[in-house]
């Protein structure tokens, strides 16, 4: 770690030489809102191989049912090509054989090449908890290590509590270090268990236990991130000789989460020049695929992402157009600690920079409509949505809203499903507090040929509209039947204007196979809940290639 | 930093020395979302006065409108009791002088005890956004510094860019501090503006520049989390020798947000032994509160509350039921970095910290109602606030609810100014996109010995319920007619599900002399606005000491 301005050239260290080892399916998965099936993990485990990690923990077979399965199925369903299957276990029982603990063979039985084995390292868990002898504790790891290895797996140890307990009692704990190496554990990773360490707490314990084991054990570092420094803490235990980094996509995991591992990895490859991911020669897959796998993976886990969220997050790169918007356009660098591209991300301009014509034109190329050939409708597109924006409008957030925007003036017209002829929503309640609410809606349109009048209910005026529309339109469009509405926000745009204020409404659709945004702006929130409604039922016909009937 | 299991025992810093500057109004407000009013900022100054920050900065007076405008009320509203005001405003501009700049003789108008000037000091963008010469930037910051000093202001000054800056020419940045401090500078706060900054590098700057000017010279940290480090590189500027702190609550910010400033000053109080926030003698304030203010403001702020972010998360010191859990509630110290109540935190993550029974008497006391004296209604308050929560409901931001919820239990019903037999709303349109929507809403209510039917219209069907009520309330109670309604504010609490999901309406409104908030919560937006709303009039009427008639 030096001053110079760019990451030092250095000979790059082979990625093999650097464990990459992710526990979002196991450590991860703990996190509060999070439950992944079989199938999602199934779905997981490939996004972070292309993303070239070394090692994915799927889990823990034989103490939990599903864990079992997904090893069973991911034998014979996976085909990884970076990334070795790890299976999380505990060491044996208090008083019994390890070949005899039934939970050490369920993790010989999941076949996976790596066994990880969580080991108490704080001599106070050891007595409290398991209610052992600190020399039981120690035999505990060494046989069901030897035994393992002995079995020709790959076994790693998690050191629990390991920070805590070292300063409650180093002598444990480095004792519980050099008894796994001795067995023959091929790492040992320092957890944090608790999360409450410092960057200089974490570099001192490493450097001690560096001096205890020798330079050429392999260290790792687990860190939880309850005093908001799981990522530092593990680039200061990378400093100090750790060479194995465990943690989660998007930094899912119990109370505040594991360390982020998608900002470690970055770390490491763009600031401190250590290439840490598997790349496919000539493929895609390493850092450029972090934004896409983070956004993937938060879709599986139905996490909404964290816009803050460092390198992937949807703000990462944004930002707000102030004085120096056209400084920014020339010397970008100048603005942005690393290059979006580098992380598969890209430098957003917000609200009213987005009026620009380049990125308007960007935009297009994005949803594959070239606007650099229509010069007049690029104007016509820049100036509406620079007059949306002004307005109220985001499109930021609303894709499928922006894409019919430029349909309607590259073709003249929205694609003319049905035409509107009157809608209505009536919400109301009989009694006082404690009586409940009813809404109702009504939608006349036309539609195939047709005049349809339906009338749907909801659990308030927004859903007894959409279900009004649905309707009305699925006898014409049975294609309707599939879509759902996933999401729907509200923002006040103008809050001191109290009611009077603008309201801006975004919706989220799906059709079980894409999902697409769309906005709705006006004075009325019903209003603009219609208009985003509609765009909804438009966007998602014309993405599966229906025709207006 | 040492290795003891606990903060060494230090003789404590007076916080007078050590600075705690917090930008959540000014820095913190551009972030992506976050849009404040000026009642918004005057709401936020007293929480972060009551948590015991040093110094609140309010805004930029001269080039934001509504900033101008805080500052003015601000001198006259506000009554702040630890922290200071500090206006934000760039050096002049190349080729004035100081006194000639509006914007720096904005600052001077705001009448703010503390200036905080930006200033260019990494030369790049002195040369390139500037477009003058490193001399004249020097002298752009020392103008501005003298001419602000000599008016009697504490001058800080914030070195933009400086870390990028130093790596790439340290001798420039080095200079542009010294300068600051040579024309009257208190204090000079290093920035990592673009927020790539990892702790070792940010150490070794403060170190070099530490060296360069003096270990008497106040230097500050203002770090950006674009590394996913912010938090820790503070840390570290402060083991270098920084004694002032920068950041924003929740970590609001532009791009990945600053650093928390909740996660800071709880690492350097809990972690580091150095108590850095003001505390009232015998009164609360402090780290206790600061739970309770980071849900606060988040209301405000209209930003759904992280769950995962440190100390004040509502999964901060959740455990998932596991195979522990008997464990943690025997010692829970070994599965927890720190005590949660030391942060207002729960251990339980579904019970807020509200719903503990002291802190409902303290805001009982704040509202004037001793529940102290009152033990079963205490009980009874404490449940229904607990399973009000649950259900959605905050009165974190809606005190007037919370009171009519006091005054109910304690007086076995809530004032009976009206009874209300029906509502209604109807939002219509004719005619397809483009033509306006309208919306109408018919109230009967028994008050004053008759019974009542107005119909209301409005730009939505809030605005026309609001309308309504109003109109059928106003002939027996024409102290309505001052009533306002100045914010209304909508969150989907689950937002999975989309339409289906639990609203959260927060109201506020005004007779012009006071503002208060109300809530509802429901499936249905306009039922749960229809709460919010007639707890408005309620509270309102019975603020105003009026009696049911």
């Amino acid at each position: 770690m030096t001053q110079s301005p760019a990451p030092a050239p250095q000979p790059p260290a082979a990625p093999a030489t650097f464990h990459v080892y992710d526990t979002t399916l196991r450590d991860g998965a703990q996190q509060e809102g999070i439950n992944l099936s079989v199938a999602d993990k199934l779905a997981i485990a490939p996004m972070l191989d292309a993303l070239g990690v070394g090692f994915i923990e799927g889990g823990w077979p034989g103490a939990v049912p599903k864990d079992t399965e997904f090893f069973k199925r991911a034998a014979k369903e996976l085909d990884l090509r970076n990334a070795e299957l790890a299976a999380f276990g505990a060491t044996r029982k208090a008083g019994v054989r390890a070949t005899d603990d039934p939970l050490v063979r369920a993790l010989l039985d999941s076949e996976a090449p790596v066994v990880t084995l969580v080991a108490k390292s704080d001599v106070r868990h050891v007595e409290r908890a398991l209610r052992t002898t600190p020399d039981e504790g120690l035999a505990m790891i060494q046989d069901t290590v030897r035994f393992l290895a002995r079995e020709g797996r790959r076994v790693f140890v998690d050191a629990e509590h390991f920070f805590d307990g070292f300063r409650y009692d180093p002598g444990f704990s480095r004792r519980a270090v050099v008894a796994a190496f001795e067995a023959g554990a091929e790492v040992v990773a320092l957890c944090d268990t608790n999360g409450g360490m410092l960057p200089d707490w974490v570099r001192d314990v490493v450097a001690d236990v560096r001096a205890a084991v020798g330079p050429h054990a392999v260290l790792g570092m687990h860190a939880h991130n309850d005093s908001g420094c799981a990522v530092a803490n593990t680039l200061a235990a990378v400093d100090a000789g750790c060479v194995h980094v465990q943690g989660t996509v998007n930094g899912y995991g119990e109370r505040t989460g594991n360390a982020d591992l998608l900002s470690v990895v970055a770390n490491l490859e763009l600031k401190l020049g250590r290439p840490v991911l598997a790349r496919e020669p000539g493929g895609p897959g390493g850092l450029a695929e972090l934004t896409r796998i983070a956004h993937a993976i938060s879709e599986i886990t139905n996490i909404s992402p964290f816009a803050r969220q460092p390198y992937v997050g949807a703000s990462a790169f944004a930002h707000k157009a102030g004085l120096h918007a056209s400084a920014i356009k020339v010397d970008p660098d100048l603005y942005q600690h690393t290059d979006p591209e580098l992380v598969g991300n890209d430098m957003r301009m917000l609200v009213s920079d987005m009026a620009g014509r380049a990125s308007i034109e960007l935009k297009g190329r994005q949803l594959g409509i070239d606007l650099a050939a229509h010069p007049d409708v690029l104007s016509r597109v820049t100036n509406r949505v620079k007059d949306a924006e002004a307005n109220g409008y985001t499109y930021e957030a609303a894709d499928a809203s922006f894409e019919l925007l430029l349909v309607e003036e590259l073709e003249g017209a929205r694609p003319a499903y049905f035409r509107v002829e009157s809608w209505r929503t009536i919400v109301e309640r009989n009694g006082s507090r404690g009586a409940a609410a009813t809404a109702e809606a009504t939608v006349k349109l036309h539609a195939g040929g047709e005049r349809v009048v339906r009338t749907g209910e909801g659990n308030g005026p927004v859903d007894a509209l959409d279900h009004a529309l649905r309707l009305a339109l699925t006898r014409v469009y049975p294609e309707l039947e599939d879509f759902e509405l996933i999401d729907f926000k509200v923002r006040i745009l103008d809050q001191m204007q109290g009611t009077d204020a603008v309201t801006r409404v975004l919706i989220e659709s799906t059709d079980g196979q894409t999902s697409w945004s769309t906005v709705g702006v006006g004075p009325n929130l019903i209003e603009a809940s219609w208009e985003a409604l509609t765009d909804s039922a438009i966007w998602g016909l014309r993405n599966r290639g229906v025709a207006p009937r």
